[in-house]
């Protein structure tokens, strides 16, 4: 084998390692939430701790460091196929923001935390948010020192955004919410104002979970969740997580008083294991095997819930079947009345509670402080006051308690500042996928109602899911629309369906 | 920190690493059993095999050698508290076994009993020994490899015995089997011939599984299984096995027609359990946590499996709970027709379906063809037909294809010689034990009929569990009971019971 060949093998035995000490641990954290029994926790989350940071060590080692000096001579880009040059890239990226932190501050940082997370659990419990100020304070201050140490270009909170979505900017931010709020506020207003609002009180009674676990799974099954490829198990907080490219598992929870709950987080997280259960062969065990970035994988969980979950057609097609399931609840809703019900939407406190059309709001909300802050406009101390005002202005709602407001989100707490936009971004593309899929499908409507997702879940794994990590979020969504993220056809899609079930003009 | 400290510290890191490997492996393994996705088998072997060969390298490594040699200098042993200096000893042995066979032997070595094991499988389907000779031939000729180069004392064979079970030989073993065989096989044969034989067909029959389930758990409770520190799923073939001192599963498998087969299932590896819940925290997260030998481990799931479970006394307490749950199929069955009927004996051809009594003689039918394969005496060619001899003179009973004969067993395919005689070794350990627990316990027979497991479990715990592998097989039977393994207390227990169930003398 010539050198080349063998620093090629050897760096994919590399990753290769590293692949499998992630599936180990994401196993562990898996375990750990679905029903690991509780003695056994600390040592367990030890065994975590312990092999995450051994696939850290990994990827900062000097092997890796060889094999990343060796392809980046001069010539040798072009003799490596697109598959492991992609890695390389992906692998310098994440070497680069490692070492550029020094050890002992990155310690400190995760030592912080931990700390964070638990002064903050305190603090929400007190809604006491003096007790987290400080804290706060702190990973302000660490993520200010790491962004000046990573570098940035144009806005610092660049940096911090680019780590969840590569390429995104405050510019294009501040564009594409700028948009999408001046057409929302005055929408959720009118919505407000509507004389004819949904009743959705009868989704909110006992639901027995036998019949919905029935419903659950039979949904799954439709849409084309590959069950021998996951597994579907209940926890408090339901998620999505790819072991490897033929075990992606779902969680739900089912909630006695409020079937919708299960229903559509379930149909959400099935929508992030159809991309991760159906990226390309050719990807599976290498860094690429995963979500390109946090908005796209977001886009997929919205589009089904949203888009395909809470449409019209969706339910001319199941209503009749959950009926028969709970006759007693539904056999006097009307399919009309049952589909304005589960679109309703309210200005609320809540991010996670919040519906399809004011989420977007609360994300804005979190945008414009944590950009703020990392323009050193903005400290700690300033927070609270902040966060009540832009709740007022964009959704008429004011906590009575940091509880409910600033307390509310854990992210801050663990430190991760230009997270919250993905869940907005995910939206965003949703409805600029969708529009581009119904100009090739323009049976869409027709397809859904028949529950013949088949040509849905093939357009998207051509365009988007086989792809996994091999093409950045704009190399994507320009490749598939012909244009760059565009708020636009959010806020059409919004207008459109929230006129409709609110009767509005 | 002294020298002294620091390598100590070290090598106590060392052994925190390789556990949480094994616990990452432990974890993934009990995971393929329970209910990963088939698509996702492959890459998940692929992750154990990586990380079970990174717990290899760890126990062979450099840096072991230097802590071993470090605290083998004079005057070091004598500065050592006792359960560091069992854990050099015992990596120490470890080091030594792998250190000497040269790596590219072994890696010959796991290819083959790979590529065996399938053979063997396909042997067995087709019924067909001639399929498996050739690769059993090869594993046997590794074996004697590695024994010449382990080295042994008195019997070649020793050395294999004592993978097993520290510090057992053929002298051993010849004797007590020998006990052993002279007191069973005319048991068996009056057993055979009694007039008054139990009937057990009624059994066999539906038992919803709802019903077993509800059950198990209850005994499970009843008898101590702490669900605080595991969890019971469902499994092909039954297995314990403890991920961390507070995390020690056990699966069971439900059969419809024959509920004895969950329950008994159940109680056994429970006893496993029992033994690894218990050990001192003082062990946690060291290799001395866990069973000190497969006898003494295989001792308390036979313990609680047969002396507690298939005991008069026991379903005394039970099987009115048992009747009300199962009325149909057990009310017109007296108490003791059904303690008689659980407890039937008869000679069978298959080991892991054979009861209490006739069990043994399945073992000492395949140690002493291990014994004169590595006394050199036999070939794989001679197998199958010294096997039925053997099952004609010890069973009576001949397989009339080698399916149900030789090539029963997965144990010869993957390299497993040696083990099997801790299955009877388990047996007599627990009679010996019970012996002397019926001396410290005399009103033992009240305690299970009341269902107050709880001072018989505090015994063991007290003698055996908490010691985890800090004392030898050998220390613990002779501290116990003050003497050193005697087979006569089983060859007793057995006679008394089976006297009674067959209505002999």
């Amino acid at each position: 084998m010539s050198e080349f060949e063998q620093k090629k093998t050897g760096f994919h035995e590399l990753i290769g390692r590293m692949k499998s000490y992630s599936e180990a641990v994401g196993l562990m954290y898996w375990d750990l939430r679905t029903g690991a029994p509780k003695k056994g926790v600390e040592p367990r989350s030890q065994a975590i701790g312990l092999l995450s940071t051994e696939v850290f060590k990994m990827s900062v080692s000097e092997e890796m460091e060889t094999y990343l000096t060796f392809f980046e001579q001069p010539g040798h880009f072009d003799q490596l196929d697109p598959i492991t040059l992609k890695m390389i890239k992906e692998s310098r990226k994440e070497f680069d923001l490692s070492k550029k932190i020094p050890a002992d501050r990155y310690r400190e940082y995760v030592t912080l935390t931990s700390q964070s997370e638990s002064a903050w659990e305190e603090a929400k419990h007190n809604s006491d948010y003096s007790l987290f100020e400080p804290y706060l304070d702190k990973i302000i201050a660490f993520n200010r020192e790491f962004i000046e140490l990573w570098g940035y270009k144009d806005h610092p909170y660049d940096t911090l955004l680019n780590l969840y979505e590569p390429g995104l900017t405050v510019k294009k931010l501040d564009e594409v919410f700028g948009t999408l709020r001046e057409r929302l506020v005055p929408l959720v207003k009118a919505v407000q104002e509507s004389s004819a609002k949904p009743d959705a009180s009868f989704l909110y009674q006992p639901f027995n979970k036998a019949g919905q676990k029935e419903f659950n799974r039979y949904i799954l099954e439709q849409i084309g969740y590959d069950f021998d490829a996951g597994r579907v198990d209940e926890t408090e907080h339901p998620f999505a997580t790819g072991l490897n490219l033929g075990d992606v598992r779902i969680t739900t929870r089912y909630k006695d008083n409020d079937f919708t709950f299960a229903l559509f987080s379930t149909i959400h997280e099935c929508g992030h294991a159809l991309y991760e259960q159906n990226i390309s062969p050719e990807l599976a065990g290498t860094i690429l095997c995963q979500g390109t970035s946090m908005g796209i994988h977001e886009s997929q969980s919205r589009f089904w819930e949203n888009m395909i979950g809470r449409s019209e057609s969706f339910w001319t097609r199941y209503y009749s079947e959950l009926q028969k399931l709970f006759p007693e609840q539904l056999a006097d809703v009307s399919l009309a009345d049952f589909y304005r019900a589960i679109n309703e939407a309210k200005p609320s406190l809540i991010r996670i509670e919040a519906d399809e059309l004011t989420y977007n709001l609360h994300i804005m909300i979190r945008y414009e402080l944590e950009k703020e802050i990392f323009s050193g406009k903005v400290t700690a101390k300033d927070l609270p006051e902040l966060w009540n005002n832009r709740y007022r202005e964009y959704l008429g709602v004011v906590a009575d308690s940091d509880e409910f407001g600033i307390l509310q989100d854990v992210h801050w707490a663990g430190g991760s500042f230009g997270y919250f936009p993905s869940y907005a971004l995910g939206n965003m593309y949703a409805a600029q996928f969708e529009k581009t899929m119904r100009k090739d499908l323009p049976e869409m409507d027709q397809l859904i109602s028949e529950g013949n997702f088949q040509p849905i879940k093939e357009w998207l794994t051509e365009r988007i899911y086989r792809h996994g990590k091999l093409l950045t979020p704009s190399e994507l969504v320009v490749g598939i629309t012909g244009e760059e993220l565009n708020p636009s056809y959010l806020a059409d899609y919004l207008e459109e369906k929230f006129k409709s079930v609110y009767k509005l003009n």
